[in-house]
């Protein structure tokens, strides 16, 4: 018997019959004995068809507003779904984030949550009740409602499991796990049994799309157990993500080739090579919560440099207007950008002990004559960013490169 | 400048269109220098398809899982008009039921407010702001979400005008205002310029539908001036609900025909004549929450009597249900009921001054050889219960034998 946190997308609950069908599910895990606790998004469509609605009465919706919006997805959801349990004869009880209570900061739209009161989950759960609890939404210190951005709901899954201090916490998907790369670009991706933390967070920052980073951060902060699983699947143990490399097994150097096409990069060409610059630079997008991902700046000369950095393509244009007094302001030469642009990755743990990666993968993307405009390197990545038009062929063949076509 | 709060209904915020049509208007209230609270029910439509959507789900939704999937409808339309109010330059905050707050019992879909806490709105209104305010719904004690049943938005934007000591609760509406009887069967039905509270309180819980009942019982509990209005006209001055009858006007000695279609009575024949019955028979009734309209008893004889009352159609079958070992305990004769019948009622506070009202009003029915089912009187009303199908007749026969078609 453990506490189990189990999160539902919103393709798994997207219908009244697919509700059913997870009830189902938790009903053969509560069967075995297990207490849980539900984490459910908006039904497929339904934050869409709210964000339209609220963009024809305000073509720029006002944040708090919009979370006040779209936070009904959940709500509707979480009640749907307590109503599925108790049809299937269990104790079920919703909470939405206000109730839990889920507290954030204030920032609209994408808030942190900052603490969770996990009492009344407790106390529900020693009654013997199934806990459903809204993803996504939480509220602040005066009471409004937050969203926790796109993807939010895994983090509010992995900070519930943490609060509590559950067993695992379990995000069923549409997929059946973290796969070497996108199946639908290459089809010999294959599913990977493990993945360690840190590699999930370059594959998930990095556009695999399977979770949302700030729950992997979340689950690595906390040591949460995550397994990603499909909630169309019956049986099927997914991907579990773990803490550290096992040394028992069999680590391939390389994990995955991940993507992502949905980053636009600027570049400010001569720029004063001096200190305090890149934060001159970066300031002012940091302070309109605008999320930088690549920084490169390479080496100056004649007391001049180039700084580049990439940001999600929504940001773009924001991103630029308020560059415009800044590039004024240090006398900066010119400002150059783009938004056909793909990051394409490597990413893997055995890329520590192994040299040569870096090379290999530089060498597989000229012989197919694409070309690099940016490279940044951690200890277990390596990411490059390349005209868009190059992702799918770029990604194929790394994928063949590392071997990941071949059965681990 | 005044402070107003006005109630806008399903219809009236049924489309982005009319979200800011109403936007508008309220922003001419505005630029009068007046204070705003407004209250909005949800898009017409909403809570219908959720109520679907549950169904789907559960045959029989759970109360309280009910409450949190129908009071997402008011939230979707509070952040919407907020949005359209910006949207014309006004400064503009939404609260759900909860964060006001408005505190209920814990009679799940069927709620009573038991306070308001309305620093809040206060603070915001001396900030200039347009306070938009989710109808229909609260937070228990223990904060659970709860709705006050259907038409309850009236009663929350009468109790915040009471809580807030406004100059008027203005209730904008599809109609433009109190009619001597349903325009839809009598074509010469007037609008009324003035009705007394006690006069709209017959009206509104015989089925005038205009307003819910228990907002006017809390109108007239707490001195709240009430006017019904209608969205959909520019100006007009709607029907003003009085706390007297005005010595100045020229008071009519009925003024208006109110009918009823949504009731069942149920008879129960032989009931022992003695004290504690009538508890006996109801108490059971009364603790399933189900409201009891009409009750008749007669004068008994030979220790025996018989006792009727009417319930809410939706109630009949669970009434029946309940009375079933109250029968037997009692040792009644037997129970007679049916729900084909309808009550029509004539309701005027020149009642209190005038005879022979009652022989009026039976003596047109009985030329249309309409028969009497059940009478029950007030001081202000004489309602019979009818055949259903007599129904039209009897309103429009009423009506004008109490000279309604003529003008005032």
């Amino acid at each position: 018997m453990a506490l189990i946190v189990q999160k539902y997308g919103g393709t798994s609950v997207g219908s009244p019959e697919r509700v059913k069908n997870v009830a189902r599910r938790i009903a053969r895990w509560k069967a075995r004995g297990h207490q849980l606790v539900v984490v459910v998004s908006a039904m497929a469509g339904e934050t869409n068809r709210l964000l339209a609605l609220a963009r024809e009465v305000q073509g720029q919706p006002n944040p708090r507003e919009l979370d006040v919006m779209v936070s009904t997805g959940e709500q509707v959801t979480i009640a749907l779904m307590s109503m599925a349990l108790m049809d299937l004869g269990l104790k079920a009880r919703s909470y939405t984030g206000g109730q839990v209570k889920i507290l954030t900061d204030g920032a609209f739209t994408r808030a942190r949550i900052v603490s969770i009161d996990e009492e009344r989950v407790r106390a529900d759960l020693a009654d013997g009740h199934v806990v459903v609890v809204a993803g996504f939404q939480g509220v602040d210190e005066a009471g409004n409602i937050t969203t926790l951005g796109r993807g939010g709901s895994d983090t509010t899954g992995v900070a519930l499991a943490a609060a509590l201090r559950a067993e695992e916490c379990q995000i069923y998907t549409d997929v059946d796990g973290v796969y070497t790369t996108d199946p639908r670009i290459v089809p010999e991706a294959r599913r990977l049994k493990t993945i360690t933390f840190e590699e999930m967070l370059e594959m998930a920052s990095l556009g695999s799309k399977v979770l949302q980073i700030r729950s992997v951060e979340f689950a690595g902060k906390y040591r949460v157990k995550l397994r990603v699983l499909s909630s169309f699947e019956e049986e099927g143990e997914g991907t579990l993500i773990t803490f550290e490399e096992d040394e028992n097994m069999e680590q391939a150097i390389i994990s995955g080739i991940a993507f992502n096409r949905d980053e636009a990069k600027i570049t400010i060409l001569g720029v004063p090579d001096r200190p305090g610059i890149a934060y001159q630079i970066l300031g002012p997008i940091g302070d309109a919560s605008i999320d930088v991902d690549m920084i490169v700046q390479n080496v100056g000369h004649d007391g001049m440099t180039d700084f580049s950095f990439t940001v999600h393509r929504n940001d773009y244009h924001k991103a630029l207007e308020l560059l415009k007094p800044v590039v004024a302001h240090i006398k900066a030469r010119d400002v150059l950008s783009g938004d056909k642009i793909a990051k394409v990755s490597v990413v893997g743990v055995g890329m520590r002990s192994h040299a040569g990666i870096a090379s290999t993968m530089f060498r597989a993307l000229a012989e197919e004559g694409i070309n690099i405009q940016m490279i940044s390197t951690s200890e277990i990545k390596i990411s490059v960013v390349i005209d868009e038009k190059y992702t799918e062929l770029a990604v194929r063949v790394l994928h063949k490169v590392f071997g990941l076509d071949q059965p681990a």
